[in-house]
């Protein structure tokens, strides 16, 4: 039979930005190779959108399919692309797709950290597919090696620079010595940072992609309300100067583990040593580590935003989807055959590198020493050289700043320990409390 | 139903050596967490190997499925898993197992290098699967996000390091300082080079990794007979010196791109930059690099051999396989629609490093100049700083060793300058040759 006597198998897209606008440009621009390599044509019969102009800039993108009626192009699909972000609507459309019997292909990391389960559950009961490779990590074939080739490992635990704004701004203040807020402003007036940047920068974003790594990696639902974050906001020129002195890095991490005392998904900050392969990730690009009790280490690298490398995923999904469609089955279902309680972040277990500013003052050190030996912490460096940009209105002596590194100790006794010490009058302001990779 | 009412799928491993008894183990170990991932249970129902002795010292193996009869494990499985190796046998039990309507899983690389194309075509004709993410790169899943992911982008070029064996004897020349056979014999002696180490350090052994990424990659057949290969056995203490020198080490690469000229493939060690990502994959660590229109830059990296590892890669694929299987359709074919023609070697276009032994007289530097601008090759660097190691028994006078850095030039203008050069009286000895990766 032709090629050109199969009925094509329809692709409906919801949202016409940045990523949607390029995944249709792959769509239409490699209709025949992608028909090669599916064995049967595919064709984007909608294109759903809040006002069709957004689609003038495109014109690859066929007129005549460009609506406003977005569940007309989720109902009337046997593929629909999801790249409308958000937990709003974007669930009601993704379910009413599922519900009409598409599958879905979507990027959006939010609404899978959200109603996973749910959506998962839906696409199961239906017997149709959800793929969302483009979620995490953009472009970086990861997910599927997650969900297919590692299927047979155990995977122990995951380690990503994942969100680009963050890392591009770390970078920043690393190479240029600036202090967060003019980073910021700089990289919103370059369009690397979004008007409101919280989702990036308090790490939920990054969460929202340690939930799914979690759940896909350890088949269990980890949710976001299952992460603890935190984001980069209060890191300082300080604390940068400080790491490189160290011959260190700071990035933001997104760390998933399955340990005894149970899952662990969390986002923060942390100290790399530069002669770590996660230390030379800059800019926009994303990087995962992966350990695995068969396979050892391994690394994802890539793009982790941007127009045409996020479409590049989608479309993979899409392909790969469009291929299940032409011979009549479906792929894995998301396994969530685990039950596994969560850790809370307070029993985690890290070395810690704590930063105070004090008082250059006789007995500190021995104070502070105490207190750290009090809670039973014990300390592995101290380095007390480098002076603080802090000031102490009410004090007229010079101030240091004293940086100790901790031994692998939790959380909950870091904290209680660095919550005495600022009790001490020679104890200036907020500490810094970063967690150190090793 | 519950899933002790289920026939089982049957596995038949073939070879019981160091990956195949590991991936009988992660089999038989984690069989019921496999069953859950997989729908239906699987059962390792024939383990074939020369001698059943051989799998005394694998109390996971079941001895009453251990025979030498191989045709009749092949014969009599749903999954065969094929870890012979070479291109003998193993070809005749693949083509068998494919004709009795098993799907394959096999590590072979030298078996898909030469005889892929009449392997695929034979599956693809019985519509079974053959999987073989194993073959490259050992634990790295990265040929499933080359056939699955990828699918929807246009791979341009590939840059890999998938030889452990002579990425281990380069590091150690490296940061020993020895010679080639010096190191050779060490590493035979811990075990790291196989008594007979032809296949890999004449980069055979990456050649047919290269052949099997530039089929994948490209949709094209490519064979070995189509790589052009270099191995590393020139490579000389004073080579590493000169790249030490220049803050570049060396390592041999696997080179796959799809231009103008024609796909190309190549095998050859190359001088990379420190701060390049690939000069950091140490010992037995393999990393590929791709390069695709949409998703840009990316790299996968892992353990590149070894028994668990490569196992994690093996039971990946027989996962899959299996829940094909329990469902009911196959996965993708190998999509070979291209029909694109080979550039030879001659044709294809680098930076090279090339380093001379001469008498350090006087006109010598015009001399060697001279033959460069008359073939047209662009000089783009030159150090006369290091002495050599070798001697000159007809001659007096100082030895120095002169290095060149050319510009952009093709391989043949390349190759008939060097030539001329050569026929000098001031220069002594074979040149060394190396590309430069940029």
């Amino acid at each position: 039979m032709a090629q050109e006597d199969v009925a094509p198998i329809r692709v409906g897209l919801l949202g016409a930005g940045t990523v949607g606008s390029q995944t249709a440009r792959l769509l239409v621009e490699q209709k025949d190779e992608l028909a090669a390599r599916i064995g049967r044509p595919i064709e984007l019969t909608g294109v759903a959108c809040l006002d069709p102009a957004e689609t003038d800039p495109f014109p690859w993108i066929d007129k005549s399919v460009v609506t406003t009626d977005t569940m007309s192009v989720a109902t009337n699909s046997d593929i629909v692309i999801e790249l409308i972000g958000g937990t709003g609507v974007a669930r009601k459309f993704v379910l009413a797709a599922i519900e009409s019997g598409a599958s879905v292909v979507t990027a959006n990391k939010a609404l899978l950290a959200k109603y996973g389960p749910e959506i998962y559950a839906a696409a199961e009961a239906k017997g149709v597919d959800i793929y969302f490779e483009a979620s995490v990590g953009g472009a970086i074939p990861f997910l599927r090696p997650l969900r297919e080739s590692l299927v047979g490992d155990r995977v122990t635990s995951m380690l990503g620079i994942v969100n680009g704004t963050t890392n591009y701004i770390l970078d920043e203040m690393t190479t240029k010595g600036l202090d967060f807020d003019d980073v910021l402003r700089d990289a919103q007036a370059k369009g690397y940072a979004e008007a409101d940047p919280t989702g990036d920068i308090e790490g939920h974003d990054a969460a929202n992609k340690a939930a799914i790594m979690a759940t896909l990696g350890f088949h269990t639902n980890v949710t976001i309300d299952d992460v603890s974050v935190e984001g980069i906001t209060r890191i300082t020129a300080d604390d940068i100067a400080a790491a490189t002195a160290e011959d260190k890095v700071i990035k933001l991490l997104a760390v998933v583990e399955n340990t005894e005392a149970g899952v662990s998904a969390r986002v923060y900050p942390a100290l790399i040593s530069n002669s770590h392969p996660l230390a030379s990730v800059h800019g926009s690009f994303n990087a995962v580590f992966v350990k695995a009790e068969a396979a050892d280490d391994l690394m994802f690298y890539g793009r982790g935003a941007g127009g045409a490398p996020t479409a590049s995923a989608v479309v993979g999904d899409v392909v790969t989807e469009a291929r299940h469609i032409a011979q009549g089955c479906t792929g894995p279902v998301i396994p969530l055959y685990n039950d596994l309680k969560k850790a809370p972040i307070e029993a985690s277990r890290a070395e810690f590198a704590v930063r105070f500013v004090i008082h250059d003052n006789p007995g500190v050190l021995a104070a502070i020493a105490a207190k750290f030996a009090e809670h039973g912490v014990s300390i592995n460096g101290v380095n007390q050289d480098l002076k603080p940009t802090l000031k102490d209105p009410g004090y007229d002596g010079e101030l240091q700043q004293l940086r100790l590194v901790t031994h692998m100790t939790d959380e909950l006794t870091l904290r209680e320990t660095v919550e005495d010490v600022c009790k001490l009058d020679c104890v200036v302001g907020e500490p810094s409390i970063l967690r150190v990779l090793n």
